[in-house]
């Protein structure tokens, strides 16, 4: 039987690859999902597209799954990372589940001056992998430890992955002013979200002095910081990303 | 005392008026924000922008609130409507939500082929109204009762809001290709979002069949139905609405 089942695995895809399960993944697909010996899924693994794979061997503690062919290539979203600080978990969960649909190609959690919340850089990732399975995407963000945002703007320039990158940043002091992304400079950007209650006065000057990092308005309505982040990547992707006219 | 509580009220606002508070408004005021005769609040209603109200009179069973003076002009949204599937309980109430944060005028629940969740017209109000109140807004969409897409579509453009009205639907067979609404004519139009799962054939046959009717595509990736909903929001209001370079 076929079967609308997604699962990631951290294991090659290919024809005629086996892969041997877990005792949580064992239980997932036959208990909870109730497959068996001969029933079909999907599998991604976060780089080599969408397989079909076939149930070779299911016990409670383990099984076998056979792939046979590729249902799906790999899609890799463009190089904009998302940041965002922390709110309330469910809303967090949100956000990263969000940022998995809209194509972010990393999710960074930030601690700013503002932020009450913590996250767990694991549980994150897990629902980033569980975004990923639902949303019938082939790419799962990594999510970076949870940093300080004044230790990650303080690195910036200095690595490989943040030398050319920009910063959109969105300025709920701007409320009210176009969002206008029509000048946007193409290449790897961060998206920047604050937390509710918006950055504070420090946070915006060091912001507004970066050379990389450009302000946006997002409507002259305050918005939940989970809205914000799908409405800034929804310009950029629009503007520069996947989602724009003359992409291939 | 000053405070940050928001109180959406069905009464005139101006300067000098009085508002007698309900027993569920006391109880929320007094037991919950723990105001008392002296604190403060702003209070909307939806149509007369945002005043700063004072507590004259506090009981458990009622109270009178003292307006003073406004602190916000009504700000009422373009003249758009957010038409969309109910789905589960969370995600619809997210809807809502997200439709009163990105300005739309008017919610307008519809059952479509797919549609498998209902959805009750007075707790959907009901969320509008908190939402407005959180997000420091001074309108209120109204929510319509749920009706079939099938009615809806039935009667377009028989009615004076709908005699000039064309709808942007969100069709998830268009996925990958451009979301380009440069050639979006202005004037009063309604977004449509599907339930997971999409519109039917022939729903979707009897949409691109309406001369109102414009299908638009939402990127690459299938995305659930509230990101979808903020997504082709944002959209709108960039190219028509009140977040458009060059708006008054």
């Amino acid at each position: 039987m076929s079967s609308d089942v997604r699962l990631y695995v951290d294991h090659p895809l290919g024809a005629g690859q086996t892969v041997p399960l877990d005792r949580d993944r064992a239980l997932y697909l036959f208990a909870v999902m109730r497959l068996g010996v001969g029933d079909r899924l999907t599998l991604i693994n976060g780089r080599d597209g969408a397989w079909s794979a076939l149930v070779a061997e299911a016990s409670k503690r383990g099984g076998v799954l056979a792939v046979d062919a590729q249902t799906a290539p790999q899609v890799t979203p463009p190089d904009l990372w998302l940041m965002f600080a922390p709110i309330k978990k469910a809303r967090t969960d949100f956000i990263v589940e969000k940022a998995v649909e809209m194509g972010a190609s990393r999710i960074l959690p930030v601690v700013t001056d503002y932020t009450n919340e913590r996250a767990r850089q694991d549980k994150l990732q897990a629902h980033a992998v569980e975004a990923a399975e639902q949303c019938g995407g082939t790419f799962v963000p990594p999510v970076d430890p949870v940093a300080r945002l004044a230790a990650v703007l303080d690195g910036w320039g200095t690595g490989a992955d943040t030398t050319e990158r920009r910063i959109l940043f969105c300025d709920e002091g701007l409320v009210g002013q176009p969002a206008d992304l029509s000048g946007l400079a193409p290449g790897p950007w961060a998206v920047l979200i604050g937390p509710e209650g918006g950055f504070s006065p420090a946070e915006r000057a060091r912001l507004q002095a970066m050379p990389q990092a450009q302000a946006v308005s997002l409507g002259p309505r305050i918005l939940r910081a989970d809205t914000a982040a799908v409405a800034a990547l929804t310009l950029w992707q629009v503007a520069l990303g996947d989602w724009r006219g003359g992409h291939a």
